[in-house]
């Protein structure tokens, strides 16, 4: 038994997320089935991250555990041979038996985009977030800095995740702007159930002048789920990048 | 009667062009079914270009004669809300009647993006051509230069089109790259059918050492089209802009 370490990207339009579920299309299900058309025996895939329906990556991790000869940099090639066009697996390492996508994650960065002007372009249409009204960046930049550090998220999340714990550590969270499109750069030690989608939500409402930069900070310490408002749709988000 | 010209942007992918044709999907159908739904009376509409099937624009322009009292900076919006999500109206200004989008156009840039690199990236797999054979950018970069100029283009055109000379303009044509992208720009006077493509195509062979960068200009001289050599496909080629 060998365990292959692979990354993968992904355009999440299609799919019902990360995860397999019954009657449903997920990446998982997609790669277990192109493991099963190169591999024989039993195989195990383990993602490092369940995205969501519509979130898409360009560095989700998985491993597999084959029974297999195949040289590493052949798997690749060899899965993409059975997989969509819209799941493409990036690359290849053999891995130590304990290695644990999940677990041994040290870090990881999302990015979420909003396309804000009044008439969208199609060409964003699958990875961005069409917002019409006018949001001030500058406020934007200012909030985003009172998620950095370690905090409990509690009131940035969704219920029903399986974490035991709500703190996090978020090492960087950036908003730059280039023209009309805006991209919101989190990384840290890991995020709770939509975390990020509920990050931007609130960021979105800083724009909007609805609340203050600083509110962010207290929302943070009411660790009141409905303080941080509505949380941001899923097209925007990208899962770019887990580090090890 | 009121001559509106409108600037469309549009992921070509699901459509047959610009040109409306029986029993396909065409941009030029969908923006005409969208006009009669808010206007009423005999409309016409005329592109500036006519893109194939698969190509993409940012900046097409047509014009459209209506009997309306809508004011113009409605018309995008208005427009928008009857097509489909993958063409998009930018902009509306009223323009005088004798304004033609073909004949009054002074200047079209195109855009051709390629990634080059073994393996594909599914976040590109709508606007980019993905090319697998390494390709060396400094010798397209080269050849490029040889593009600019009047010259005679008809070892870069596919027959079938209505133009009554082959003599077009260039005034730019650069190949950038970033990281395994390239884009091609050329800029000219005007373009013949599929010349764009063609040229791109004639690059790739200087990229791939087939052929070297001052054969193009052999190639021009010609006037063969066999020796330019196979097109580029469709879906990395996007009108950015016209101007008048």
């Amino acid at each position: 038994m060998r365990k292959i370490k692979i990354i993968i990207a992904y355009d999440g339009t299609n799919y019902h997320g990360w995860q397999i579920q019954k009657n449903a299309n997920t990446i998982e299900a997609e790669i277990t089935k192109a493991c099963h058309k190169i591999f024989s025996g039993e195989i195990k895939v383990l993602g490092a991250s369940r995205t969501d329906a519509g979130v898409h990556a360009l560095g989700q991790v998985a491993t597999i555990e084959v029974d297999t000869a195949m040289e590493t940099w052949r798997v690749p090639y060899a899965l993409n041979a059975h997989l969509p066009k819209d799941i493409v697996v990036q690359s290849a390492e053999e891995v130590d038996l304990v290695f644990h996508p999940q677990y041994y994650a040290l870090e990881k960065t999302y990015s979420y985009k909003i396309y804000n002007t009044k008439i969208p372009l199609p060409q964003y249409n699958r990875f961005t977030h069409f917002y019409y009204k006018p949001l001030k960046v500058d406020r934007m930049k200012e909030a985003a800095k009172y998620f950095i550090g370690e905090h409990d998220f509690k009131a940035f999340c969704t219920k029903g995740g399986s974490a035991k714990t709500t703190v996090r550590t978020i090492y960087e969270c950036k908003v730059t702007n280039d023209g009309y499109m805006i991209e919101i750069i989190v990384r840290g030690n890991g995020f709770l159930y939509n975390m990020v989608r509920i990050m931007v939500g609130a960021l979105i409402q800083v724009g909007l002048e609805s609340i203050e930069p600083y509110d962010i900070k207290d929302i943070i310490e009411s660790k009141i789920r409905q303080r941080a408002g509505k949380m941001a749709p899923e097209l925007g988000l990208t899962l770019v990048k887990i580090k090890y």
